[in-house]
């Protein structure tokens, strides 16, 4: 086997290498049924019980509340863009943080006309995101108020959860499983697994029963766009992700065995911490692209002095086996994407290039 | 290692076990790379490869004419049945040959009301699909003929594509790389790959080019459902379910390497004549659920005498090793789910078994 790389990947990216090498032993032959689990009915006992781990598994490290239930669906974040206006109705208020609140909001926009941007900071390239007092213009007859609580691309992140008095949804894609988060103050949220919780391929959904369990949509809604529809029947309606499923449980597992929640968010401060350490003590050569309030813990987002330095910067990282530091193209330069399972020895390997560098 | 079952599975079912062992060599470090294929971004070269890889190699075994494309999608044929109606608009006609027909034509009905049914066996408990020359009843303003390859649940199948001037939808859900078939007939083609072609969580659509790179829709349809969307960005305009993808590749190389789909479904002709031959010696005992002429060559359904006679049937066949043989509840009975990779040695331990029970 090769030396394993230090994986900055913004997603599909790093997974506990425990949890890979529980799926290698297992991929041919499952727990010695003499199948795959690849090969298994999503009908069988077996999956059953697996499903029930992965959502029980998250269920206790968020410490849900009993009014929410956990879905596992496909079609990524992008397919709930649709789902939620779909389910939810004509009227959403966005908080627009970024390229993904931005196709969050469009996808709302196309299907109903009326969806309000309540906040945005695009004009100041979506260097933050709102300051926990400053006020969003939700309007009277909003449905409901939307934000994306980290935003890969640009390296932001919300800090707190947004005061609201309307139902509260939450793309976490980037942070869900990385911090806690209290529940009880989200009506729904909904997660592509590829960065902190899985594979692609499976979204996960939590959210309150009453939204889950029951369609309070329009009556030409497909039916297999209404979350009722995967919630009455417990994520079997139709033939589920099996192996992403199995692999967001092995994950959730993992997670618990850290020490659960709070402390993988204590690791991941650490981790983010040491980078924007030395991008503030080198302020000659790294300059950050979100404002120091909104910095992400996931998404370390920085320039440098020209696209010149930032390729030999990204031709040495590669020669240490570091990958994936690539930014975006909307913000340039260089990301490190440091979700739960990039280990402090990645970090540490990523600092000791941004210090000894040029 | 456990030894590897007889496995009869309706879906998610049997992979080639080479395949398998592939998957498992690469699941931690991906051809020496250093990192798994799961921790990939879908936008590196490593996947491009592999996606690039899986399409040209379906292309290739259908002979597939330059008019038409592959995509890889998410959400199962589930999600299909409204992609369908939504992308080719109002008035689609639908021919019932069993539950997902039956689904599908509610999804069309659902989202736009008008939807015809043009032929059913529904009260002949679909026990079997239109015969060749048979008149469907598709009226002047139908938009598109819709029909079901192969019935899983009851276990019929075309044997020829029906002849019309409409733009016809195939939902090939569970006889996809099974059988040569003559694209330039196919509008648009869909699978949910967990039958013959990969794991569940990937569904891939053949189709013309004009209806996926282009599109022709309402306004209001949201963008994730177009399949221009997805077409004119090679199914990368999101993240795509990336493992998933690459088992589908490894099964189609799979498919080429047993002598390609002619080969494939002479393979299955003999499988499944194997069992109809038992069914048929053996009429005291078992009694076939399709009619002769719909017999499906991927899923053998039969009846005995009793409950009871038929429980223990599954009982001697659990101890033999031989997985996966209860009937679908809407049929009951027994079903032998007989896909590409379940091999000639597991319909010959079914063949055994059926000749000595009793």
């Amino acid at each position: 086997m090769a030396t394993r790389k230090h994986n900055f990947n913004p997603g599909p990216a790093a997974l506990p290498l425990t949890v890979l090498e529980t799926a290698q032993r297992n991929l041919v032959d499952h727990e010695g049924l003499g199948l795959s689990l690849l090969e298994m009915s999503h009908r069988s006992k077996e999956f059953e019980a697996i499903l029930d781990h992965a959502k029980r598994t998250i269920a206790e490290l968020y410490g849900l509340p009993d009014t929410h239930d956990v879905l596992f669906l496909q079609g990524g974040a992008s397919l709930q863009f649709a789902m939620v206006p779909l389910n939810l109705g004509a009227g959403g208020a966005y908080v627009n943080t970024g390229e993904w609140s931005t196709r969050a909001l469009k996808e709302a926009q196309t299907l109903h006309g009326r969806a309000y941007e309540v906040w945005t900071s695009e004009p100041a390239k979506f260097t933050r995101v709102p300051r926990p007092d400053e006020k969003l213009a939700v309007p009277a007859d909003a449905t409901y108020l939307h934000y994306t609580t980290n935003n890969t691309i640009f390296g932001t992140q919300f800090h707190s959860v947004p005061e609201t008095d309307k139902p509260l949804v939450a793309d976490m894609s980037s942070d869900f499983l990385s911090r806690p988060i209290d529940f009880t103050k989200i009506a729904l949220a909904y997660a592509g697994a590829q960065k902190n919780a899985g594979p692609s391929g499976v979204t996960i959904v939590v959210g309150r029963k009453d939204l889950l369990h029951a369609f309070h949509g329009a009556a030409t809604v497909p039916v297999i766009l209404r979350y009722a529809t995967h919630g009455k029947q417990n994520s079997l309606y139709h033939t589920p992700p099996t192996f992403g499923i199995y692999l967001c449980g092995l994950v959730a597992e993992w997670v618990k065995a850290q020490g659960g929640l709070a402390a993988m968010h204590e690791r991941n401060v650490e981790k983010a911490n040491a980078i924007y350490g030395v991008i503030d003590e080198r302020a000659d050569l790294y300059r950050g692209h979100a404002e120091p309030d909104s910095r992400s813990l996931m998404n370390v987002t920085f320039r440098m002095a020209s696209e010149a330095q930032e390729q030999a910067f990204l031709e040495q990282a590669k020669k240490r086996g570091l990958l994936g530091l690539k930014g975006h193209r909307s913000v340039g330069g260089l990301r490190a994407s440091i979700y739960n399972a990039v280990p402090k020895a990645a970090v540490d390997a990523l600092v000791d290039l941004m210090r000894s560098f040029g």
